[in-house]
């Protein structure tokens, strides 16, 4: 369902537990993004009213996530800050066709990509992370994270055939799957 | 209250009635924009929660108005579509100063000011417009953007005194009401 070619590694969970903070601080930078890529995709495909009405939906839900991300770090006394980001969401960026319209074919699958792999990963985190007021907080949101991933592999199908994005659906995925597979040093979401 | 220095000229009036439909699109999109704009302010100042949380409201509540301008839009069976977009707004920002903080104090009065000054043409419209419907929908709007703009102005004294707020936000509103006074020939919310 979630199109995923990879399990995420279990170095991963390693990440998180040598740097719970990090990881805390760069999920609220990760709900703001996914609030700006939905805002940026609403302006540059707006005559598409279905498009605009799900990414008004997406901006809100990410906005309250990021604030509820925002609210956590504050009752555990963690400052908000800067974090460099990881490089997975420029590596996918990378894989974006330049030509319309199947650039927004991609631009929609990429997002909707970064969504299942959110997804996969909140739900690694709520069974493997032993604060309760943490398992629960992924828990819930877990769900909304599915539900974007649909909600963008649909919309790609307003520029594209069924078969066309079913098919770079499972070459954007499996790029995305070696991304992760990859990895990188610094502990991050989608590190 | 709203800062302004100057009254929008008669002729607006009759732009607006030369090419309703244009207006009515246009102001569509200025929802958005604003939307777009918040949103880019809480990118640039993520550590100030305060703005950040003000921010998130005005992008919810822009797009909330992007949609009931849209369907306004289809109940009249006026297609939504990309417009130029008057040059108010790139003049406005090509006032902003380029150094921080004091960037920070102008992306926040300019957005003040196009706060302020949409608040007085709603309430011209809500005064002006012949049709029933819109003159209830502009009154709908008017408060909101007052309250914006009251917004913007207090976020911009996180970032200067109270003082200098005040003197640029003076400055800020004589070369907008030149601006304004200036005008231009397409029929937009800000011509």
């Amino acid at each position: 369902m979630l199109s995923l070619k990879g399990a995420t590694p279990s170095r991963w969970l390693r990440q998180v537990e040598s740097d719970l903070p990090s990881i805390l601080i760069d999920h609220a930078h990760c709900e703001k993004k996914a609030a700006g890529t939905a805002m940026n995709l609403m302006f540059a495909y707006v005559e598409n009213v279905e498009l605009c009405r799900a990414m008004t939906e997406i901006v809100n839900e990410e906005l309250e996530h990021f604030h509820l991300v925002l609210e956590l770090l504050e009752r555990r006394g963690i400052p908000f800050r800067r974090l460099k980001p990881s490089s997975y969401g420029r590596k996918l960026n990378d894989l974006v066709r330049r030509q319309e319209p199947v650039r927004a074919v991609d631009r929609l699958l990429v997002a909707g990509l970064i969504e299942a792999r959110s997804c996969e990963r909140f739900d690694l985190l709520r069974q493997h992370v032993g604060d309760r007021e943490l398992a629960d907080f992924y828990d819930s949101l877990f769900e909304s994270e599915a539900r974007h991933h649909a909600c963008y592999v649909k919309l790609a199908r307003d520029f594209d055939t069924d078969e066309n994005v079913r098919q770079r659906l499972e070459e954007l995925a499996s790029l995305e799957a070696e991304i992760i597979a990859e990895g990188e040093n610094l502990p991050r979401m989608h590190s």
